[in-house]
């Protein structure tokens, strides 16, 4: 359905001719985020500025058009798919650091900016912003606000929702809202910049933030310990936080992660059943000396097959590459296959790692399935991965199967189903089973700001559809 | 008014009667908190248990009843006084530690549990919770929550609502919410649990925390800096954090701060104009040496007339226990005067510090007044003290005047009227002036939460009467 000409005149108004685009290349390709679903927009618009996204929601909301804000489309769960249709407001060209304020412990952003590009600025201060996302070159700051994200660093340096001190949102009926402080610290009285923190876009279109910055440690070195089972790897992880040791970042990798990459990266990672990476940092050599000795320790008393501690930048960087190529790895495992993201991101009290590895595995062979499981295991946060052929409408029915499978044990085990990717729309209905006491107070929230619903409507509680449509796979048997 | 016998019944059936009371004396001992006002309850009840509070509710609900909550009395802006009567629901009772979980790094805790107690029980594994208020030794949790304190160590380590991973909370009509989650991280959906944080008693009860815990630093250090002026400090600070090096924390004295302290306690403090005491910790010896010998450097840079460095632990608390006492120390600065919290919380900029002070010590001599100013000064959040003779009018009148224009100076400098002790009575109607644009947004919710306005009435935004009035100081000219 496209938008009447009159709407778009006015979009036009306010964004000018370069910066709207209703050519069908762009809207199929605005279409999309890296989940698994596509649904076309009616017009691409491309803000420059908080009063010009408060002119496009004044049109929005007088001709009730659903509106999508958009950051990089790095999205893992379908929050930026305008799954209705209507506008997308597209951020990247709101990408300015306004201010980094060095003596305020602050940094002013535009919502547009990449994270990688924020860093480089503050890096030249002694500073940094820690929440570091898989996609940091290229995810935009706004997006990592609207899911609550982050990565990982997050154990020991928090999530995006730590970090943010104020920002500016526009509402549904196009006013313009301040929300928080430029201050370190700030009292009572609502604090709306951090209800904004996962609100994917439902609320409001935010289009700057100050957040707080830290100091980067001096020092980091890592050890890689290799494991017979991702059990024994998280069990592990338990007993170093227990030691009491807070690891910068510990990674988690299954078989079926290390395979991947192994045969796609000419074999950087030993050739073990599971294995973890833990980072320390601190100020000094002794300190990340000590702590290595640590977990070397407790690695050893852990059932470690094998451990190997590193001051090497070079070694470390192989292994970290690794880690990080696990996605794009699993996507050329097997011809024909694609790696989806369902059951991607979910969220246990880290004690319970373990058990929950140990039911993915499980799970995966009853839906002859096949599951990789890796992840920000220390602060219990598992990603999983299922290949399969997306051609095939069978494959996704048992991907589903075990999917729900997996969220459920997962909220059974005191945990969630999304640890920093989102709910969008791929986690909406298990996210309703988790939140069941939640979901009254959402809805009257949800009602407050956006009465006509037009803020990205269709996602969190208000997804009421089956998982399985909208794909952005050609799978003819869902045509 | 008293309430109806069959209301005092019907709440007796859920609490019993040792849990009830209407006497004179307990109602007007739970009027007060420790903010300059006082308004007496009909009822107060202590419950036991969230389900208690879900039937307080309910009976409150039914007979549109005024609830406030309260923690320890311990707040200084009157969030806690029942300013519309009703029902005090006290907390005290729910004070149980439930699960103290360091493997997966939380804690789970009732609202009424001491904040020190909650940290002599975590320190036993090696892991706090790091906000530190100034009444540590009294105030609950779950009032730090509700009005999202913090205290000396906030710039390093954040505020209370940086470590809040899920709460219960009971609704206005009663209904039980667990929002937030057992983990690490959570990402989108909403971040009720910290829109709980702050919301003073306005949009439930919070009966139940699940806090984030941390490990403790093993070393720390302190430096005392004096100088001949309070900007002189606060420069001194700016330039400390734009070194970068973010001390565990730095507090700020004035010349007023410091002779009640020498008059009061024996002289712990040098005879001086203004003085910083920088605490540094980390895990080494090392650490502190280098970060203690960069303090010294900038503070010699930086105009300080006398700078002591110290590792002894002795010294230290000396300089500590005499910065506590400043608030009792100045009550008793003048006989017939009392130290009241009017502008007594400001947050600004930190390099915005030496503005602001200078700018309260202009203020107090236009208005003829004793303002003591003290505080974290690291985090911009700077703490002022009245001291007047609260039986005149005139002396109020003249207070009033000078903390408005202070107020307006803070947010004019781009900060906060409240930093850590919350909005309460006393701030609401300048922490409207602060956040105009988001006021239309906090009533809405308010509004969603609250639809029946039972829930601690007439704090915040709904204020609107005068400041002078429901004071818990016999002044004759107010009667």
């Amino acid at each position: 359905m496209a938008l009447d000409q009159k709407i778009l005149d006015e979009l036009e108004k306010v964004v000018g001719k370069d910066r709207i685009s209703t050519s069908p290349a762009v809207l199929y390709t605005y279409g999309f985020d890296s989940s698994i679903y596509h649904h076309d927009p009616e017009v691409v618009v491309q803000p420059i500025s908080t009063e010009e996204v408060s002119e496009i929601m004044k049109i929005a909301y007088k001709y009730e058009i659903p509106v999508t804000p958009r950051g990089a489309g790095t999205g893992l769960c379908g929050a930026a798919v305008p799954i209705k249709g209507g506008i997308v407001v597209a951020m990247q060209k709101m990408n300015k650091i306004r201010n980094i304020s060095v003596k305020d412990l602050w940094v002013d952003v535009e919502a547009g900016c990449v994270y990688n590009d924020l860093n480089n600025e503050l890096a030249k201060y002694g500073f940094f912003f820690p929440p570091s996302p898989g996609s940091a070159e290229a995810c935009q700051v706004g997006g990592m606000v609207s899911t609550n994200a982050s990565g990982m660093r997050a154990v020991k340096y928090g999530a995006t929702r730590d970090f943010v001190l104020g920002l500016t949102f526009v509402r549904a009926n196009g006013d313009i809202v301040r929300a928080g402080t430029r201050t370190i610290k700030d009292s009572s009285g609502y604090q709306l910049a951090r209800l904004m923190c996962g609100s994917e876009g439902t609320l409001g279109i935010i289009t700057e933030i100050t957040f707080k910055i830290t100091t980067k440690p001096k020092k980091s070195a890592s050890c890689l310990c290799a494991f017979n089972s991702v059990v024994d790897a998280g069990e592990c992880i338990s007993a170093i936080i227990a030691k009491p040791l807070i690891p910068a970042s510990c990674e988690l990798m299954d078989r079926i992660s290390i395979d991947a990459v192994n045969k796609a990266r000419g074999n950087p990672l030993p050739d073990v059943n599971a294995l973890i990476i833990v980072e320390v940092d601190g100020e000094t050599d002794e300190i990340i000396q000590r702590d290595l000795k640590i977990v070397e320790e407790v690695a050893k008393s852990q059932k470690a097959v094998s451990v190997t501690p590193s001051f090497d930048a070079k070694e470390i960087a192989k292994w970290t590459d690794a880690r990080k190529s696990v996605l794009a790895s699993l996507s050329v495992l097997k011809p024909g296959y694609v790696s989806v993201s369902l059951a991607d991101d979910m969220g246990v009290p880290v004690s319970k790692v373990p058990q929950a590895v140990e039911f993915f595995q499980k799970t995966a062979e009853k839906y002859n399935v096949t599951i990789a499981t890796y992840g920000h295991a220390s602060d219990g946060n598992l990603h999983t991965k299922m290949v399969l052929d997306p051609t095939k409408k069978d494959e996704w029915e048992r991907g589903f199967g075990a999917v729900n499978e997996i969220f459920a044990k997962c909220i059974e085990l005191g945990g969630t189903v999304t640890g920093e990717h989102g709910v969008g729309i791929s986690k909406a209905l298990n996210f309703q089973d988790e939140r069941k006491s939640e979901i009254e107070v959402i809805k009257a929230i949800k009602a407050a700001f956006d009465p006509k619903n037009i803020l990205n409507p269709g996602k969190a509680e208000q997804w009421t559809g089956t998982p399985l449509r909208d794909l952005r796979y050609p799978c003819p048997e869902f045509q």
